[in-house]
């Protein structure tokens, strides 16, 4: 793997893989783009090789400045057979259906964020506890103060990966579609974007709750905003 | 790759791969289940093998009853490399979260389907055209027909596989967090699910479209409806 040099350290660097081969207008290599596509989810699909065909499945995630933490059992599985194995982390917001006057022009409007890399699998106590709470917090922020802390046999059952954010690649398309002002415009076809909206509902009490607990402020004040 | 023989051509195979290997009563062998996991959504999660790691590429889709149809040209990079080479194929939908007593029953309520295979690439017109047709209709149905269907130049320019579905796995976590009637309970926080809604918005006119052209019914009737 070759990096080509850069001296902005919030540049993706270039690597064989990250390096855009298609749609390039679509890719980013400002790493804030990274992170806010990162930040807006909390499922990635993991990548990994299992009896030499890949395999991918949906995981929780959460990450500092240097590393994703990717829970996961299967990785682990596959990770325990061959340590130096590689792994494919992506995370994807669909914004919406890209409505094009011909079929061909067709598209998605979309932001997706592909880290790879060999993980670590965790295994100081201290780390992993630090990597659950930034993967909780992640997921739901004020939850890892108000749940129960895992104690030292959860902690142990529990599986967690780190992946450096080091090589990483950003592909983003929103907007209009593209043949507005191709020969096909003349067809006198609507054109245009539907877009597709994540909110968040209202809490829902688990039904084995006895009445007078309510839902914390943090997770009330969550119902009805976006996300992704 | 061994198959269990199975009297009902409505259970999924359990092979190697596909057999619930933990979280046993997230599994479903139901290929009902499966394919309302794959009507539910169009974009899927594509594991193909690249320079001998994982690349995981977000693509769209479309599927008859025999195949899943995948737009994509990193996995036809590969597969010219490789023939032979397995895919994997992943469709997630995220319906909220689960917040327990304890960080570790902290979930994702979601349905995730999982397909295994070595794909075809479709090089016959007529099949690629009708696996386009699905795939276009799959994302929204009735702009098949709206739309200008694909030249002969941009069908060739287009790289459709096929997948079969023979070989594929579900899993589906629903409901209240698990430790309800755990010692947790006694600790009177509060815990249930945060549902995650996704919906469709209200269609949006390309800048560059004349006055006086409106959205098609079929896009229109989508507005405010649900999607996943």
């Amino acid at each position: 793997m070759t990096y080509t040099d850069t001296d902005d350290s919030r540049t993706l660097p270039q690597t064989e893989r990250t390096t855009h081969r298609r749609l390039r207008e679509q890719g980013s290599t400002d790493r804030a783009d990274l992170e806010a596509i990162l930040d807006a989810g909390f499922v990635c699909h993991l990548g990994v090789m299992v009896d030499g065909a890949p395999v991918v499945v949906p995981t929780v995630y959460g990450r500092d400045e240097r590393w994703l933490y990717v829970h996961g059992s299967v990785a682990s599985r596959s990770l325990a057979a061959d340590p130096g194995a590689a792994v494919c982390v992506t995370v994807t917001h669909v914004d919406g259906l890209v409505l094009a006057r011909s079929v061909f022009e067709h598209g998605v409007n979309y932001r997706s964020a592909m880290v790879h890399g060999v993980p670590r699998t965790i295994t100081d106590e201290a780390e992993k506890l630090e990597g659950l709470r930034r993967l909780t917090e992640h997921a739901t922020p004020g939850q890892w103060t108000y749940a129960r802390q895992p104690n030292r046999k959860e902690l142990a059952a529990t599986t967690l990966l780190a992946l450096s954010l080091e090589e990483a690649s950003v592909k983003i398309r929103s907007g209009a579609p593209d043949d507005g002002a191709s020969a096909d415009a003349e067809l006198g076809l609507w054109a245009g974007t539907l877009p597709l909206n994540a909110r968040w509902g209202a809490p829902t009490a688990d039904p084995l709750l006895p009445t007078g607990i309510t839902a914390p402020a943090h997770v009330v004040a969550r119902a009805g905003t976006r996300h992704g």
